[in-house]
């Protein structure tokens, strides 16, 4: 397990505690996630777009419009994608120790534009990593759809994670003042699923959508120790 | 309330329905949130940093430490402040129309330093849209500690948001087919507040902390309608 950066942009430099290297952490905040915001350049102008990802063996995916600025500006460009886990409020004895407990991982690197013909399979686990068994219980893909959708991913290797954890950590005088401190838990609720209007009729709720509060993403906060 | 796109990349060109231009609607997802993905560029490497943020009037401000990184990055510099909330899963009879509902606001321009006399004010209300009511419950600001924090905003000016909301949207064709179909709803949930295991004795949970899950940021999603 490596326990230094990769490169001196991805070495953490102000809070060297919080930062990991190593992949058992990096794997368990970016399989911890589905949402990551993706950051390219457009004519020296920087975008960030919120898009669903998911990780197999030592890249990360995501995917899009074939037709999309996003796709068609990172082919081959430097990209940088970040996972990011908001897991607290800290509140401090003293405004400028107020903090936020979090995960994030960030990926630097050039973005690579997969195969068509790996889509099919790439999309099914796609879907499986958002819903586990899905994919088995859809309509499968026409070849009209496998061509407007583009699959891009990036190698997990310039990458960096950075957590904090914990409760808050104020100046030592301050822990005598009577102030509240201590930390507001967040976390996203996965919620009781809502049929659609236009359902079918005599089709139940299938035990993967049942079961999707158990999916990997949706676990509580967890970080192996360093 | 503007219906257009404040310049052409902004417009969303693939999913036109999607966007928002109006302030009611960028303003309404913008005061949902609390955390924001910064980007910006070093030596040609577009950077994503998570980070806090909260809404003034015309401006959407963010803080760090004097000697990061990013903020010395973002000073002048064209930078794109994204904000997104994830709604839900959309689950529908196909996977190519599977899909997520979110509310996002995409924010480009020049990051502006803010100058260091305004940071009292500016970091108490930061305090106060995080946790509404703590500022005032804490150990004022040192010289040291107003040194140590710079204060960045962006004008909310070159702006769009994009929001999906509600069911599946299937082919045709897809309607009759036996598989369940739906939506399932994701939020961000604040658990109970957890002392500080060296709270000082006799100190009780305040009713600003106990009031968290009804800030503004913690609210169902809800966007007027355009």
């Amino acid at each position: 397990m490596a326990d230094e950066a990769p490169s001196a942009r991805t070495r953490l430099r102000r809070s060297p505690t919080r930062g990991r290297y190593d992949r058992t952490a990096i794997d368990a905040i970016l399989d911890a996630g589905l949402l990551c915001h993706v950051g390219y350049v457009i004519d020296g102008q920087p975008m960030v777009t919120p898009t669903l990802y998911w990780r197999e063996g030592d890249r990360v995916y995501w995917h899009g419009s074939a037709a999309s600025n996003m796709l068609r500006a990172v082919d081959g460009s430097p990209v940088c994608l970040t996972v990011s886990h908001f897991d607290g409020l800290v509140l401090a004895r003293s405004g400028f120790h107020h903090s936020v407990n979090y995960r994030s991982v960030m990926l630097l690197g050039d973005a690579r534009v997969e195969d068509a013909s790996e889509s099919p399979e790439l999309l099914d686990r796609f879907v499986d990593a958002m819903v586990p068994g899905r994919a088995a219980a859809v309509r499968p893909a026409t070849e009209q759809e496998l061509k407007a959708t583009t699959v891009v991913s990036i190698a997990i290797d310039e990458v960096s994670a950075k957590v904090r954890e914990g409760g808050p950590v104020d100046d030592d005088e301050d822990y005598e003042l009577p102030i509240w401190a201590g930390v507001v838990p967040l976390h996203l609720e996965v919620d009781a699923a809502i049929p659609d209007e236009r359902l079918a009729a005599g089709i139940e709720l299938p035990d993967h959508v049942e079961a999707v509060k158990d999916a990997r993403w949706a676990q509580p906060a967890s970080i192996p120790p360093a």
